[in-house]
């Protein structure tokens, strides 16, 4: 064999979600579209906001399309930059100017850039069970090894014992990822406060900064209007990794940013750092024209209505049925425990109903699944009948 | 320190064409736009064709936006991949299928994810001098040693008992640039059967795949009809690397794709190598609404005339004035001897009469500078005098 050895094994296996994804496709293409009920990709349901379609059409139409359409400033054109430290010195009340921002091709890129720009080999990084697969993935690809803190039983929140245990010498950052994909859970401002004491003085244990990244594609997406703590605002050596994917419903075109916390040490450091990580891994700028529309439409949100309808409908006819869930405060997943043996098992008879969901057991939690509501209501009220036959297959449902 | 040393070095010295790219932004703001003549960045002054900005509109209207900018597969949409295929097939007779072809963000993307797919530690990767700087970058991240092959003294053209000295056992992949950025050279079809013939020698008498990487972001920028030879009909260990940047004038937008030649032994595994590389990078999906857009501008090129019409304005003159250079071919830069004892001499000197160009002593060839011609033709016509009054500064003008 003359290839790289572990890219061929990243690239054979595919994460279990891709992996459904194809198998969705095939099976829609062989039965029918509307009798699959796929449960499987985080891929927004939601229109985008009008706005959004408005502002390409409007920048098409009005821009000189060389400028349009040119290379930009490697992280990212300077107006858009501004527009976006504006926008957080706005919500969330940081002192934070475009010198520390970097536009990105999404979250994904966001955090295998942060990452590449913090680690040495072998370093360590905690990630709080559970989580989202990928980071196992660009964790590696920047030389560092992963920590997983087990969570609080039931609730899913940070189990603060755990996870002081897991820092050590070369506890290099934190991850942390709220609302949670794939659990729903939003951390509590206490817990957020705890696990930033609890940095703060493993930091001067150690003598040295432990970075604490805040990966939130799914911050806009929270019901009841609970609040979502923003971290930098809690801990100095921060880095946020923000993408637009999930608040204006564009996953596709991959647009997101890294906001690097100025009032940490050596902060423009490590925004030169984050541009050289960027580089290396060959990303020249993020997509222009999408800087220009993420810039334009910086207060504009995705309607989340129809998400919280969809959480409600699908947790209470599920809980109804018998299955065992914690209720999510935020993203588009409910992660339901497995009636079965395992969650590949349930999964595999979930399958049988053309109910697709996600065995979890790469997420760090075994014996789970992630059901992503962000389908239409349709699809919902459709496969609630099978939930309730696959319930009857458990003999969960009480008589 | 704790961040990144490496990730730091690379975003504080920055290539030194983005240096002079900011450079040139603040110079602008200072003294006025069109006083200053920047020849430094490969940034496309030719207008995308009218069918990108109908594509784009159209596209935008006619779509369900959550299909238009929802996440593709990782290696892109099938429909697509098909319409590449199919062009190549159709225009370079290769037999190819939308399985071996993986959308990318770009040439940048495409070739560091090409050379992570293939690359162990230590492996040796051959680039042909002058050489695009960034690959130094993409061959340390994937690993790799970066080996330089001297040119052809004056031609450019590849010097191939050079080429053979420097192939050794650990020799894992070859990079070729035709047309070649900077020196705008095009390798002939003997240079590029020789150059198959020796790898075709070396990979038998060394046991294993040498691999042949074409970086061609300039192929449809060529003068008068030249032949650029397409590598997988001269070597079945191929890979090309492909942008829309340039054909299409869209260079901000990050759109290209990654071909695997079907004849390679090994072929799906390597693609799947391919796919297991972007993951690891970072790269969920090339930009969805880009992928539509030159699906649907599959046969459209941008005007190259304008191109070429700079090119000889410029290299007339300049020639005229007695600097010395080699006839472009294709893309869209002059390579300038420099008459100073150095690049960054003349590069120092052509400043100060507001004439940016690039020093290429990171070209992998000393003593030359690069000047990008993708500008508005009266860009040139205004910056003549100047070069003019460098070149009497330098006494080489002949009265």
């Amino acid at each position: 064999m003359s290839y790289n050895k572990s890219a061929y094994t990243l690239g054979s296996k595919r994460s279990v979600i891709r992996e459904i994804f194809e198998y969705s496709k095939a099976r829609k293409a062989a039965i029918g579209y509307d009798k699959v009920f796929d449960f499987s990709l985080g891929n927004p349901s939601v229109e985008p906001p009008e706005e959004v379609t408005e502002a390409i059409l409007s920048l098409t139409k009005e821009l000189k399309p060389t400028l349009l359409h040119g290379y930009t400033s490697a992280q990212g054109d300077a107006a858009v930059r501004k527009a976006v430290a504006d926008n957080i010195k706005n919500r969330f009340g940081v002192d934070i100017s475009a010198d520390y921002i970097y536009m990105t091709c999404g979250a994904a890129a966001s955090l295998s850039i942060v990452l590449k720009a913090l680690f040495d080999q072998g370093d360590e990084c905690i990630v709080f069970a559970p989580f989202f697969t990928e980071y196992s993935v660009f964790i590696a690809n920047a030389g560092g090894k992963i920590v997983v803190s087990e969570p609080e039983n039931k609730t899913f929140q940070i189990d603060l014992a755990d996870f002081t245990n897991r820092i050590t010498e070369k506890t290099k950052a934190v991850i942390i990822n709220s609302p949670n994909n794939p659990s729903g859970v939003v951390y509590t401002e206490e817990t957020v406060r705890n696990v930033c004491e609890i940095l703060k003085r493993k930091s001067r244990e150690f003598g040295h900064e432990i970075y604490l990244i805040s990966d939130e594609p799914y911050r806009e997406l929270v019901y009841n209007g609970i609040f979502v703590p923003y971290i930098m605002n809690y801990y100095d050596s921060s880095i946020v990794c923000y993408s637009y994917s999930k608040s204006l419903s564009l996953p596709g075109e991959r647009i997101g940013y890294i906001a690097v916390n100025p009032k940490m040490h050596e902060s423009a450091e490590i925004y030169l750092a984050v541009c050289g990580a960027g580089r290396s891994l060959g990303y020249v700028c993020a997509p222009a024209l999408f800087q220009q529309v993420v810039a334009r439409c910086i207060d504009v949100k995705v309607k989340i209505s129809p998400y919280k309808e969809n959480r409600d409908l699908l947790y209470n006819n599920l809980t109804d049925f018998g299955f065992e869930c914690v209720k999510p405060d935020g993203a588009f997943y409910l992660f339901v425990k497995s009636p079965d043996v395992d969650a590949v098992s349930f999964y595999e008879k979930a399958k049988k109903y053309e109910l697709l969901i996600v065995p979890c057991d790469d997420f760090g939690v075994k014996g789970y699944v992630r059901i992503a509501y962000c389908v239409d209501k349709k699809t919902i009220v459709d496969s609630l009948p099978y939930f309730r036959k696959l319930a009857e297959d458990y003999k969960l449902i009480k008589q």
